[in-house]
């Protein structure tokens, strides 16, 4: 008999939840429950064949839901699913709230007899694994995370709420240390001029502690590309031994990258007793499909 | 009220021993219980105030043994520690060997109420963890180890037992996608010739199918340098999306950076149900000292 796959709702279908059903598609041991969106209506070609609905409740036999809304919503979408005992993961990355989010949905997780790993994603998420490692290896020392070349969402949106901004897009440049330049390129709407927009855009708190410069183009569409990387450095101490030099380096496609590890995860999540979880707090070996042996004999 | 500390037992007090000890003291969280050797006399200065014994029976309330003997001897040691209820981490590396080694620990463990982690260090160990999470990430692509450059222990000790070698050292050249050269330095008896001596060694098994070069030297003992490094590469697909690129580079003190993931391995194994396990089913927070929530917020 075949192993039974795990039944996977894929929640919300931005760029992110695209990626997720192509990784839940291309992995043996997922099958896709259904898409949940706000409408049912114009479903694409690609989701033909899978069950898209307006809510988590018309879909059957749910055992995991990847939660691939934008950041903010996701508490609250996990909370919904917590409560019909659904397992989630999501890629919730606002920093500063993870400890309040954390303890909401092990609460929310414990009552149901069900799990949750929030904030799954490359960062947070692998990066985080790796740090942590890392610091496991040279216990005192300095670790860099250095980003892109890449779009950074938070500067970007932050970009397209200033006043004569029609479109743009803020690249992040990695410098090295963790400091970073802000590439930042703007279509402007009539009668703005590109000195009093880079001028505004620089003394915003985003971008004024960082390098920022601001280019005008015809068309920031042209320049999309979501292609993203990190140059994560940790220089340290193992024992008494000085200067213990470790490096981890990407460069991904960014929402192919977070879809495949919330997948990974929410193969992992099955695994774990109930309560919330972060990446840190998951064995690699339950990111991956197959036999445990196995995985040893070609892993370790 | 102080948090009690771990109490681990050295066993086996050579190059990785030392370097244990000296990652215990560096540890917050550890005490060292004593040292195990076969011969108590003699005890170096950086012992002073520790406890030296010729058995581990000898130690009281010891809640982790880290075993740092020659590798075959590893699985012995274990299974007399698991025995006595003391957990065990070692650095096993005959990779053939690791399922048997693995279920028969297992089952010591669990008859002990005891856990085990072998084959901990970096390769395999932390490099295994890489892999892992590599493949989560890109679950179809290639991964590549190259090793170096450092010093070979299986491929010096080979060259050692050649007749007409005084003394010995293979460093290992990583010439990239898991090729490697191997240099081979050696110190000649009186009596034999470079060119037999090489041709001896190029026609083992050990470096029959690598590209070998055999350089004669006055004094081995003059090149030893225990630095080590590695190169990780992973080029693999995410979901649909080809061509995700992955790399995990060291350069690091080879006993040093053994040493301190043994002892970061022997916090973790305190915190496993009974049983044996490899460190691709370890969490990497468990390998940290400090508060859950802490960690949460410093590396996610």
């Amino acid at each position: 008999m075949a192993n039974k796959k795990i039944r996977a709702a894929v929640i919300s279908y931005g760029n992110i939840g695209k990626a997720v059903v192509q990784a839940l598609n291309a992995a043996p041991d997922f099958e896709i429950a259904g898409v949940v969106r706000r409408s049912v209506a114009n479903i694409p070609a690609e989701l033909q064949g899978i069950e898209v609905v307006d809510s988590i409740k018309k879909l059957s036999n749910v055992d995991v839901a990847v939660i691939c809304a934008p950041t903010r919503q996701c508490p609250e979408y996990a909370k919904q699913c917590l409560d019909l005992g659904i397992s989630t993961v999501d890629s919730f990355d606002i920093h500063t709230r993870i400890p309040e989010v954390y303890a909401e949905l092990d609460a929310y997780a414990k009552k149901s007899n069900a799990a949750s790993i929030i904030s799954a994603g490359w960062d947070p998420g692998s990066d985080s694994m790796v740090r942590a490692l890392l610091l496991a290896m040279a216990p005192k020392g300095i670790t860099y995370t250095n980003f892109g070349p890449g779009r950074s969402m938070g500067h970007t949106v932050c970009v397209k709420s200033k006043k004569g901004v029609k479109d743009a897009l803020s690249i992040t440049i990695p410098l090295g240390t963790s400091i970073h330049r802000r590439m930042v390129y703007v279509e402007l709407e009539d009668g703005y001029k590109l000195e009093d927009v880079a001028k505004d855009i620089k003394s915003d708190d985003y971008f004024a502690h960082d390098e920022t410069h601001v280019i005008q183009v015809d068309s920031v569409d042209a320049l999309n590309d979501v292609g993203h990387g990190v140059n994560l450095v940790r220089k340290g101490v193992s024992g008494e031994t000085q200067n213990q030099n470790f490096e981890f380096n990407m460069s991904i496609n960014n929402p192919a990258l977070t879809g495949q590890i919330l997948v990974a995860s929410a193969r992992a999540v099955l695994k774990k007793q109930p309560g919330c979880y972060t990446m840190i707090e998951i064995a690699p070996i339950d990111l991956l499909p197959g036999d445990k042996m196995d995985l040893i004999k070609s892993l370790v």
